[in-house]
Formats: C-alpha cells, structure tokens, sequence
C-alpha cells in the first residue's frame, strides 16, 4: 500500500485541492497531477499544498505534442511551463505524450520531429533537475494524439537522445498487448522511472475515456507488476483512470474500491 | 486497375451473387468472399457463378478462432470446411484470425493455442493444396478478437510452423502504425500472400465498424503499397470496409468510389 498513488484525473470531479486532502484521508501517499488542476489553484499554493499533506507527486501529466505548426527543436511555452510545474511540485517525472499525427499525414516526418522536440526538452529539463518520462501510448492513438506507440520505440528515442533527464513511462493500459513487452522491459531495466495501472475493459466503452478499475479488465496486471519490478522498478504504482462512469461516481468510492484492490493487483 | 479486388463484406448488403454480378458490371476483377454468404448461395453454384463471370477469389474470410474451449491440435469442423470452401471457389488464400483471450485473460497461453491451431490446420491446408493467410489484427482487438497483433509476431509464427501452406496477409489497417513495419515487410518478402487495404478515419467512429474507403483517412496508401511491392508482392489489392455507414449506402455508388480513389492510393 506504501506503493500506491492515483493520478488526479481518476477523480476528475476533485480540483487539486480537494484530490490532495481526499487522497490523504484515504492514506493514499502519492499522488500524479495534472499542470492545468495545479494552475488552476496555483503553483505556489499547490506546492505549499503537497508538503503539507507530504503527498509524494509521482508524476505530472503531461506535457510535449510536438507539431508541425512549431520548430520541434525550440522548446515551448506550454512544455517550459511543464518543466518549471515539475520543479516546483518536486514530482518524480514530467510524462511526455509524442505527436498526434499532423495534417500532413507523414508519420515518419511526426516521429522525427518527437525526436527533436525530446531532445530540445531534455536539455532544459536537465537543467533544472526535472526527469522526463517518455510514455509510449497504445496503437490506436497513432493518428490523434501520439505516434510513439512503443516500448521498443521508445527505447530507441531514448537512447538517441542520450540524456540523465529522459527515462520511460510503462502504462498497462498502453503495454499490455505487446508480443515484445517481456523483452522491451527487460532492456529498459532503470530507464523505467514511471508505472502506471489501469485495465482493459471488454467490451470497450471508449478508446480513450473508457478505461477500467484495475481488477475490473482482462490485464494481468499483477504479473506486470512482477516484470517491471524484476528489471529494477521500486517506486509508485499510480493508478490513473480515464472514464467517464468512474468519473461520474462519488471520489471517495472510486478511491476506496482502489485501496480495496490494489493488494491483488500489485 | 487490373489489381483491384473488392472484399464482398464492403457491399455486405448484397449476397454473393449480387456481389459477383455488381463486381462484374464495374469491370473489377477480383473479390474476396465470406464463407457465410458463399454458404447461402450454396458452395457449388458459388463456385460455378465466380467462375463464369471469370473473378478472381483473392481471398476466402475467414477461419481460425483457436480458444480454450477447443483442442487447438485438432481441425474444428468450421475450420476444416472454410479450407473445402476455399479449395472449391479457387481462392487464392483462407484469411486466419486467431483469438481471441480467452476467460482465463491467459494471454501468453491464447497466443500458444494460436500457434498449436495453426499447425494443425496447416497441416490439412498443404493436403487441400490451400495456402492460409496468417492476419495480424490491430493491438486494439487484443482481448475481444485477435492475440497475434504485430507483423513481427505472425512471421515469428509462420517462421515456428514452417509450412509452404502458411503465409502472411497484410492489412493496412491492422500495420500502418507500426514502427518495425519497414524491418517486417522486409523480412516477409515473398511470404506477403495477401494485401487488402482500406483507410484509419480521424475521429475513428468504431474500432471494428469504422474503417474509411481509401483516401477518406490517414494512412499512407500508396506508400504502403509501395512498399509491399518493393519486397516482392505482386498480387490483388483488395479493399475490405467494414463501416456502417458506407454499408448503409448503394453499393454501386461505393464499388464507383473505390474504382475512382483506387489509381491514387496504389
């Protein structure tokens, strides 16, 4: 249970503030934010906020979405903001989402460019002390909104750019499909600074806002678990739910039926 | 335009003999047949009616469907009459879709049933003189239709079966977002034995009924098949739609369309 954190969009409904103080009173120690909910009450305040609690940010979701409309190779506004967010929260991991594909249709051109813009990122996040968390998402988002849709892919992008700040992110709900997920794994070992669970749901309620509570799904989450664990991962398990029925439910349900299943799914 | 085929499920609407008679009138020389429509006309007089109107059977589909409730080392009896089917239409290939996961969410065993029930229908094929299309699905059907979902994994399998009855069918739907798709057609080449194509809508309306008639989407047709030929395939193109709402519209209007978008996307 020391594992355990949610990211905040599982309990949408919540501003930080709320998700903060709810998580605590559930003896939830880690917690994933979100820029926007962070903004929205405030760095500074958001900050004070997660000491207070000693709430420990596993990860901030999410920045990158390299274009075409903007040079890959100048990091902006939007993602320098995502950095300074990170730092200031002391979150483990700033997430990193690659694309979607452009107007122009040109996946390779899409793909180059995510190499570009991870590398102009890693440098600043390098400088401030953020790591950057390079999550491959499933396939089926290849067009609308990330061309990174790997392990192995991602790998490849992370030992290009050769950076201390850039590592992996492992989302059961983007791996768990993998013919080459034993073997992706292993190769990334320590590179792996990010986990994050949720299930798959049969039938599928929504590509991507139709994702299930961990133990309600087909993915045997608790062998994944056991694999990343066994190539060197020891930090949190976040739980991070899109779904519009979990998010249509009362918050403390959804984190109570959490707690009650993460023993089995962890 | 002497390559086109039309996979019969594209104008679902009509039975065979509509399908056949339509196909004709637009001077397409190709189809690809569903056993359950041919089971509906009846297999000889399917096979006599392909015949007179001189088509081309690019491909039968389809079979396979290895579960855990079945002994996957022996040939169902569905199993074994699509391989009559094909053999008795001429066609060029029976498609194979193995899956899905089953109840036991086992899906390392799901993928091992695959490979046992493709031996064994392999086995009979080679006696049929039937070759069978081995068909990775996209990673999205994992749990609900199809465990073999890379091209890397099916040639791994055609590669364990090692029949000269086994190889690949390529789907552009089902590959396009692959990173290694480059590195896999490479490395199947002459194993490609069927192609069929159709294109990914942006917003996707269904996972399964929301494919886009080529040109509609965002795949890079032409360069797919570019591809596909550079390594040695020669064969049909065959456009397969599954859409609700192109199957709610005239089917001499879609075969029309096709016949139009096809010199640009091949």
């Amino acid at each position: 249970m020391q594992r355990l954190s949610i990211n905040q969009i599982t309990v949408r409904e919540w501003g930080l503030a709320e998700a903060v103080e709810g998580l605590a009173r559930h003896g939830v120690r880690g917690i994933g934010v979100w820029p926007e909910k962070v903004e929205e009450l405030g760095l500074e305040r958001s900050a004070a906020l997660l000491r207070a609690h000693d709430l420990r940010v596993s990860s901030v979701c999410r920045a990158g979405f390299f274009t075409v409309q903007q040079d890959p190779s100048r990091v902006s506004d939007a993602n320098r903001r995502a950095i300074e967010i990170t730092q200031a929260v002391g979150g483990d991991c700033l997430y990193i989402v690659c694309g979607p594909l452009d107007e122009d249709n040109d996946l390779a051109g899409a793909r180059d460019r995510a190499l570009d813009g991870l590398a102009a990122m890693a440098a600043e996040a390098e400088a401030a002390g953020v790591a950057l968390a390079l999550e491959p998402l499933h396939p089926m988002m290849t067009a609308d909104r990330c061309v990174i849709v790997t392990l192995a892919q991602a790998l490849d992008m992370v030992d290009a750019v050769s950076s201390p700040a850039v590592g992996i992110a492992v989302d059961s709900y983007n791996v768990w499909w993998d013919p080459q997920l034993p073997s992706s794994l292993e190769r990334a070992g320590a590179r792996i600074i990010s986990y994050q669970i949720c299930d798959w749901l049969v039938p599928q309620p929504h590509p991507v806002f139709g994702r299930g509570i961990p133990g309600d799904g087909v993915i045997d989450l608790a062998g994944l678990t056991r694999q990343v664990d066994a190539v060197g991962y020891q930090g949190p398990i976040e739980v991070e739910i899109f779904n519009e029925d979990v998010w249509s439910r009362d918050p403390d349900e959804v984190i109570s039926l959490i707690r009650d299943r993460f023993p089995s799914v962890s």
